[in-house]
């Protein structure tokens, strides 16, 4: 095989929409070893642990894994596997597309979230009863990383550079954050725009087009992007991938929606978009063009799932994509 | 007089929407002493100093403050502010208006924030070169004063209450608020629904109609809040009280839009609806329910400013407001 695939589906629609990016995947016919393995509410309820050993085994031996969604315990599932594979940036596209109702059609963008640090690094304490503390860490090094792969990621795809920032009122933490972007910034001779969170949350709502990438510390990443999901009609369309020096995983930004799981109506796209960043990371760009297309395609006249007001099943959505692969 | 108010204009548009309230105050003939005091980028230019003593002892004298807005040195004007008044509730209602363009007009939130701790709290060091630390900070009895704030809020409004927060990642913090605002709920018999603040940031987006009084962690209710000035058609509309127990400040949620200060053409209806929150605040509720009713009717048929589509001035507006006062 030229690549092995470890294929985490989860809990929830996690189940039904990760078996719909491997067929897609599988169609195109690049030559993957799928290896599944086991995570979330269902193996921690059977086994008393979210995320097996096994499981963290198979993702750090592979070469990308495609993630699905976990339930309850996501955060003891996700987490721990974004680090496995060494991941430091959260890619998160959040575009409209034409055909599907969006608040706002304009939308086209990447969010590019530092994936290791801020309030995720979690130091903890109830230094006193009732008195808690977290310890939120900026470092230098991962800032200029996650500076980097966004100045890279805007070059490669024609895109502007803002960052977003609560320097005002966190001066060391997002201080650094800022400093070390300015300084990237300059070394590479490159624009970029600065904005405080907060304004960026009001003017994402009122004018999306006049931003492409957003460079964010982690939890500005993580509101900022599902805020800029309301924006193009849901959770249902955005893919996501954790990047990682030389591993890398790659899941929906939907969680496992309980309200229609096992219901076989989830929509795959999410997931799809995917299998499509996991195959542009392992240099099948081609093959990623294509499925791209093929989503295109089918949100614009194909099948729709309940979310985006049709009434075709998961199943449906991944045969329309699969036939317009070409 | 009957009360003493305190009106610092701050900078930029500051010092035009805040005498507009203050003429919207005084055609109601309450019988207040205004004293108006300094802080901003311009006194800092001049003193070296953006929030001179003064102004903090005239704070702190009054029975309320009525807030214009700072510049570059908000932060330090702001915060200072807040915490000479004992603020330890910031409220901001976001609702849309018949007449005003907005992207989601059926908007009536009401963002009751933490106004004294979390990141705000905000000890930041650099433990290394390059590595940088906060520690957030979550108490109880904090929680407990916002969460009853909250309920009341919602009990006299007649809303419902969802708490904002993060607690799947800041388990220790956020797990102190969300337990905190969960046992005055119990305490009360009063019902509330809990949400993600990322997830909350997306179905703000897709259905404010579903939600109420939203109570949040500090750094939550910055953005939530503005990402509403968002879905109502930008900041120009929304007011805020931060209410202490024996005292309180009332400024517009925008700043100073150094882009159109000095014109004349400041939208002045968030300064005119934070006077009106002062005037609910010192319990003249008839002349509260006045202004917001000349506003509701200025929106609907009256002359607008730029921000609205229209090309009223400062002056025109609240003219139209205090003649509609009746
Ligand atoms: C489940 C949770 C830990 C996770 C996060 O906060 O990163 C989720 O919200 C996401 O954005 O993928
Ligand atoms: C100026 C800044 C410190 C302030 C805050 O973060 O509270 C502002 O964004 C606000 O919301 O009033």
């Amino acid at each position: 095989a030229d690549a092995r695939i470890a294929v985490v589906p989860g809990d929830g629609i996690g189940r039904e929409v990760t078996p719909a990016a491997v067929r897609v995947l599988d169609a195109l016919a690049p030559d993957f070893a799928f290896v599944e393995a086991d995570a979330g509410d269902a193996v921690l309820e059977a086994t008393g642990d979210p995320l097996p050993e096994e499981t963290v085994e198979t993702v750090e031996g592979a070469d990308a894994t495609l993630f699905g969604a976990a339930g309850e315990s996501a955060a003891d599932v996700i987490l721990p596997l974004r680090a496995a594979v060494g991941s430091y940036a959260n890619v998160r596209p959040a575009r409209a597309y034409p055909g599907v109702d969006a608040l706002r059609p304009e939308t086209d963008l990447v969010f590019v979230r530092e994936n290791t640090e801020g309030v995720y690094a979690g130091i903890e304490s109830e230094i006193a009863p009732g008195v808690t503390t977290l310890t939120r860490v900026v470092t230098e090094a991962a800032s200029r990383r996650i500076a980097e792969f966004g100045f890279d990621y805007a070059e490669r795809h024609g895109y502007d550079v803002t960052v977003a920032h609560k320097a005002n009122v966190m001066r060391t933490t997002d201080g650094q954050f800022l400093d070390a972007v300015r300084a990237v910034a300059d070394e590479r001779g490159a624009d970029h725009e600065e904005a405080l969170m907060d304004a960026l949350a009001m003017h994402l709502a009122l004018s999306p087009e006049a931003y492409g990438v957003v460079v964010c510390p982690n939890l500005a990443g993580d509101v900022l992007s599902d805020l800029a999901a309301g924006l193009v009609g849901g959770l249902g369309l955005l893919p996501s991938a954790n990047v990682g020096s030389d591993n890398a995983l790659f899941e929906p930004v939907h969680g496992t929606a309980p309200d229609i799981a096992g219901e076989g109506v989830a929509n795959p796209v999410a997931a799809i978009l995917s299998a499509a960043m996991l195959l542009e990371h392992l240099d099948y760009d081609d093959e990623a063009t294509r499925v791209r297309a093929a989503v295109e395609g089918v949100l614009e006249d194909g099948p729709r799932t309940p979310d985006l007001g049709g009434d075709a099943t998961t199943e449906d959505v991944t045969t329309a994509v699969v036939d317009r692969l070409d």
